[in-house]
């Protein structure tokens, strides 16, 4: 009997697992051993859906005795390979742990699984007049324990953060095995190293985040959104510097002009304006007061007036602001058609238009045919860069030659101390170039630190580094 | 030689020491050699004072070498003894890397070494039309350093999150005496275990922290204060929802009859109204426009209809708001004449109620004579419970007493899964105690990280654990 086989004997005779719990199907195997990205092939073992979190320590114990690799799986939204398993892995999916637990209104706290969804969560924060802030594209199916996984950031960052900040409390099973409650749910708690946050950001390589518990904030009120135009780049940062000395943003999103170009061919969103400008950003506030608009009105104005932006638009309806914000969300889908090679880089906000020009210069000199096109959330220093694919080329001279941009561009971010991954995490694709992000020295850190937590290296092994 | 004179000698030699860097005179034994704790008597072996990182980590070097203890000292303000040398330890003060560096107004980001104070950060975010909030009693000797050590907290963290929230960037010495520099600065950057949030509250047990990159943010507007009083306890939390649902606080304090009966004889400040209840909050929010007024007035005059509220004013202008500031501020002060014996303890806010009630009715069963003052920031779930000594004891019969009481209180803590430290770090004098609210497996992680970053248990040994 393989090692595999024993395992799955003894959850289903020892440990109560039933059979709807482990499958081992072709479809399955294909279904749960991937996540959005398409460079690895999916081949696990088995996929296990443990209910509760001592059923997730038995598995990861028979693991260690049989070693067995452990793939975790959420909602398998990534970008980055975090959850693939490629390797004869079992995947531990998180399907069944999806329940949302005590809710304690006094603090704003809830506890959920690590299977519940960030819109399920989303929505019951909305039932009890409370609001989970972190938001993105893969809202509808992403998991919390992905969340937690990668410290996911989104569109709301520049106001509510990352994931990190609205985590109070997690339970984890480590790589040996233990079953730790970390912080459970306090505010203030300066009891010695806070393990919780070095779980998050971990991709699963620690240990299976199996419950957390979640603060919840009021909601927003009557956001009220502004496309603005711009033709030089570094107004983009003047018109930044100006909103935020005087109103609390909610957003600040940035896409250009072969964004824009790309959405109106594709005849789904409307031009927000009648001129064309290289550069747009889209902005959010609340204004539950009048004099909120008047002041966002006199920044725009006097935006105008200093020739930074050349024409913008200000939604008068919830409907409107939607309408906006389409322009922004409609771009990734909008693009996928060209085939892009992504890149998901941070730098300081300072650095922002000395690293784009770099990496404009990068490509067309090297690469006169690409088209680049970039979006992002600039308010955080966090930038999409997209090359298009060519048309008369083929995928494979494609993603050849992007590999060697890739080079360059991480080259650049190294050059402004930057992040080669900025919320999509490193996972197997950016790990050849995590030391573009990470000195040596600090990755012989991070794997001495594994070795604490996981010690016969089951736990996502060959996630984020190799050891 | 001794070990430390062979130290001391190659600071001097071969890493360009002065001799204003070093002292070993008692006198500086004496001062720098101790917080503001009274437990344990300072007996460092002498003072260093590094002026570059490069010089910290030849220092950590040496000391592994030596096999020498180092302590890292800030402001020496801390609570719990972390920065006390009682066994020869050369104490690391940070007194002479008080510089702020490089300012990035579009990123609202400075660059600071360890030995700047909390108040010079404060005033350099505000000479940029910036805030620094963190904000607590010792702030104006107090280092970042040592904020950055204990994740300290104070009185804004309700609006504005413990020190963790504002740190973007750390470069620390390891105890194995590595330079590492942790994020440099960035919002977003998913690339692997984030050290940097390892480092913070760590007390100096895992390295040294010397540079550090500080988000700041816009200045809170037209600052409003309240206080409320209450005779039903329970009315607090109700009072707290009420306001939260609908009003971004900035605070939330709490204090008892026995602290405002003690103000008040000490004559410093003014009684806020008429009628004497049995608990007071103090609220404050940002009312930069007039129908926020409105709103919190509605809610007060809601508060007072439900009952829950006996009696209230309202701040009309700056002056009126800090004189109200003053009632929660001056306790400290007020009641250490009264030789408290203190506690920094919290809960989810959930359980605040429950948990004073059982600690009262311990304290009063068990120690009739004695009388219990609590204040806190309630709103964080975090609270201080002073014991005032009664006249006729001597103090060590008194702290003998307490030390019982400890027992009890640390008990009742953990049956509300709380914290033993809510913000005043462990040290020395809640080691003993740690077990309390980390299980046995947890830390024995922590003790298994300490030994990656520090394998000869070198810096500040003895602090939080024993190895």
């Amino acid at each position: 009997m393989t090692a595999v086989a024993t395992i799955i004997q003894s959850l289903k005779g020892s440990y109560g697992f039933d059979r709807a719990q482990i499958r081992t199907d072709l479809e399955s195997l294909e279904h749960w051993g991937k996540d959005w990205t398409k460079h690895f092939a999916p081949a696990p073992s088995a996929i296990v859906f443990p209910k509760t979190t001592e059923q997730v320590q038995a598995l990861v114990l028979l693991a260690n005795e049989h070693h067995i690799v452990l793939t975790p799986s959420g909602g398998r939204t990534g970008l980055s390979a975090g959850a693939v398993a490629a390797n004869g892995e079992i995947v531990v999916s998180m399907d069944k742990m999806n329940q949302i637990g005590t809710f304690y209104p006094a603090d704003r706290l809830v506890e959920i699984e690590a299977g519940v969804v960030t819109e399920q969560l989303q929505q019951f924060a909305e039932s009890h007049d409370l609001y989970y802030p972190v938001d993105f594209a893969s809202a509808g199916s992403s998991q919390m324990g992905g969340n937690i996984g990668t410290n996911a950031g989104g569109i709301k960052v520049i106001r509510y953060g990352m994931t990190r900040q609205w985590i109070m409390g997690l339970t984890v099973v480590t790589g040996k095995g233990d079953i730790l409650h970390l912080n459970r749910g306090m505010v203030k708690n300066a009891t010695g190293y806070d393990l919780r946050h070095l779980f998050i950001g971990s991709e699963g390589t620690l240990g299976l985040v199996t419950h957390a518990q979640i603060k919840l904030e009021r909601p927003p009120q009557d956001l009220t959104v502004m496309v603005l135009g711009m033709d030089n780049f570094s107004d983009v940062m003047n018109i930044l510097s100006a909103f935020q000395a005087k109103i609390d943003l909610t957003a600040f999103e940035f896409f250009d002009s072969v964004a824009i170009d790309k959405l109106m061919a594709h005849g789904q969103v409307q031009e927000p304006f009648e001129s064309r400008t290289k550069f747009y950003t889209l902005l959010e506030f609340e204004a539950p007061y009048e004099p909120i608009m008047d002041k966002a009105m006199a920044i725009f104005e006097d935006c105008m007036e200093q020739g930074w932006v050349v024409d913008g638009v200000m939604s008068q309806s919830i409907a409107q602001a939607q309408e906006l914000w389409k322009l922004r969300e409609y771009i990734s889908e909008t693009i996928s058609v060209f085939t892009p090679y992504k890149n998901d880089v941070s730098v300081l906000i300072t650095h922002v238009p000395a690293f784009i020009n770099d990496i404009d210069h990068i490509v067309s000199s090297n690469y006169p045919d690409f088209e680049v096109c970039w979006f992002g959330h600039i308010g955080d220093g966090n930038l999409h860069l997209n090359i298009l694919k060519p048309e008369a080329m083929s995928k494979d001279d494609f993603f050849a030659a992007c590999q060697v941009v890739n080079q360059y561009v991480f080259e650049t971010v190294q050059k402004y101390g930057g992040s080669v991954s900025a919320e999509h995490g490193v996972g197997m694709t950016k790990k050849p170039y995590l030391h573009y992000s990470r000195s040596e020295t600090e990755i012989e850190y991070l794997k001495e630190i594994k070795k604490v937590f996981d010690p016969n290296n089951i736990m996502n092994r060959g996630k984020i580094f190799d050891m």
